[in-house]
């Protein structure tokens, strides 16, 4: 698989809630799920801390290797809503009061309601573009190729409508998927055949356990619906042979 | 927040299934807590593909900079298991059959079953120690001050406890939660003033809405339950001040 010649894309997780357990990370398959859908393939996500060296290192490694990064998380109105700060200081730009998002705040929130804490949310690295928020007024918003979302899932999940036409993706990657009633052990030579004569072609293999099912999926991923149809063929052929179930999940 | 001073871990996921959005990572929170709890804080968790390169190179840099390092997935019985080999590359030490785990698997399962797809999962870098598996059989392994555990979230929840004697950690983290019925811009000043005023403690702050009840958690983290009651005392007191609700969630 050679990922890094495609349209490509780093998720940056910001938060230490993350890190202790007491929060499960939704965002990273919802992002993977549609920025795959508009062919754009992850190649890696990184969970870190609230801590602004961090946040500025490790962004500047992502921006720098990556067509996109999306980061989710700190950039509400309370002292660990660091990231806004952060992105400034990795761009080296000043960070400062958007004219636009204030405007955008000022007439979300009642009169007397736009407070200093809500304030904070409309500062923002100089020159950014701002990634409206249909659900709860503060926006996201975006420098070069860095796109800062926040954490909340629900919020996130709204904002990406927005968000399609400023990312230009490759190919979709097209997927499809072979339930089987066998172990992995069963089909493990066979698939490697596939895999060995189907080089640019992903395919993966995973157990599952659901519902009192025990079996394996197979996975097989490109952008060319051809291709995929050859390796099912393939795989159906052996499966066939080995007198294996097919089953739905 | 100074984590790095801190005994530290990295968690490592290999498995395009995670980057590609088709599996929701869990361990990430399984391993988080169980980490926390034994006082082990994690510093960073990176989600890679099955790329030898990529884990290698990824690997090389995680074990440096961390007490210990988890990765998860990858040690299955098919081509796209490849967690074993990169591991055994990335120590530049043989990869081979490792000896007791052959054993176990001979005689876990019935004669003949142990067939080909199966051996793949004894081979390991030279030395390694075995992590055993009390739901399938087939261990996990540590080099060094990196351990190797599997994808699917229950046989890897199974091994933990045998994995507990190895880690050494420091004091356990300890941690409060405070449920108010407000919102994070109503208390962002005053949170402030509490976490200037008391820089080692950790105090997140995350708006939730669930079950129709919307509010904010605010979360206080140390090792010290003195300093963590200092916080409590500090905030409630504002809390009292303005009149907001404590909730349960």
């Amino acid at each position: 698989m050679k990922n890094n010649t495609k349209v490509n894309a780093a998720i940056l997780i910001i938060g230490n809630e993350i890190l202790s357990g007491r929060t499960q990370d939704t965002n990273t398959t919802t992002l993977a799920k549609w920025l795959n859908s508009i062919g754009v393939v992850v190649n890696e996500v990184r969970v870190i801390p609230d801590i602004e060296k961090t946040i500025v290192e490790t962004l500047n490694i992502l921006r720098k290797s990556n067509s996109y990064v999306f980061t989710t998380g700190g950039i509400g109105p309370t002292h660990d809503d660091i990231t806004a700060e952060s992105v400034s200081k990795a761009f080296g730009v000043k960070y400062e009061i958007h004219k636009e998002a204030f405007e955008i705040l000022k007439s979300y929130y009642k009169q007397g309601e736009f407070n200093e804490g809500r304030q904070k949310m409309v500062w923002m690295p100089k020159n950014a573009k701002l990634i409206l928020n249909p659900t709860s007024g503060a926006p996201g918003f975006s420098v070069d190729n860095v796109f800062c979302l926040p954490g909340v899932p629900s919020i996130l999940k709204s904002m990406l409508g927005g968000l399609k036409n400023k990312i230009v993706g490759g190919e979709p990657i097209l997927s499809h998927t072979i339930n089987l009633k066998t172990v992995e052990s069963e089909i493990a030579n066979s698939l490697t055949k596939v895999q060995n004569q189907n080089g640019d072609v992903e395919i993966g293999s995973y157990p599952f356990f659901h519902a009192g099912k025990l079996g394996v999926s197979i996975v097989i991923r490109s952008e060319k619906q051809s291709k995929i149809d050859v390796c099912n063929s393939q795989i159906l052929k052996f499966v066939k042979e080995k007198n294996i179930e097919i089953v739905d999940r």
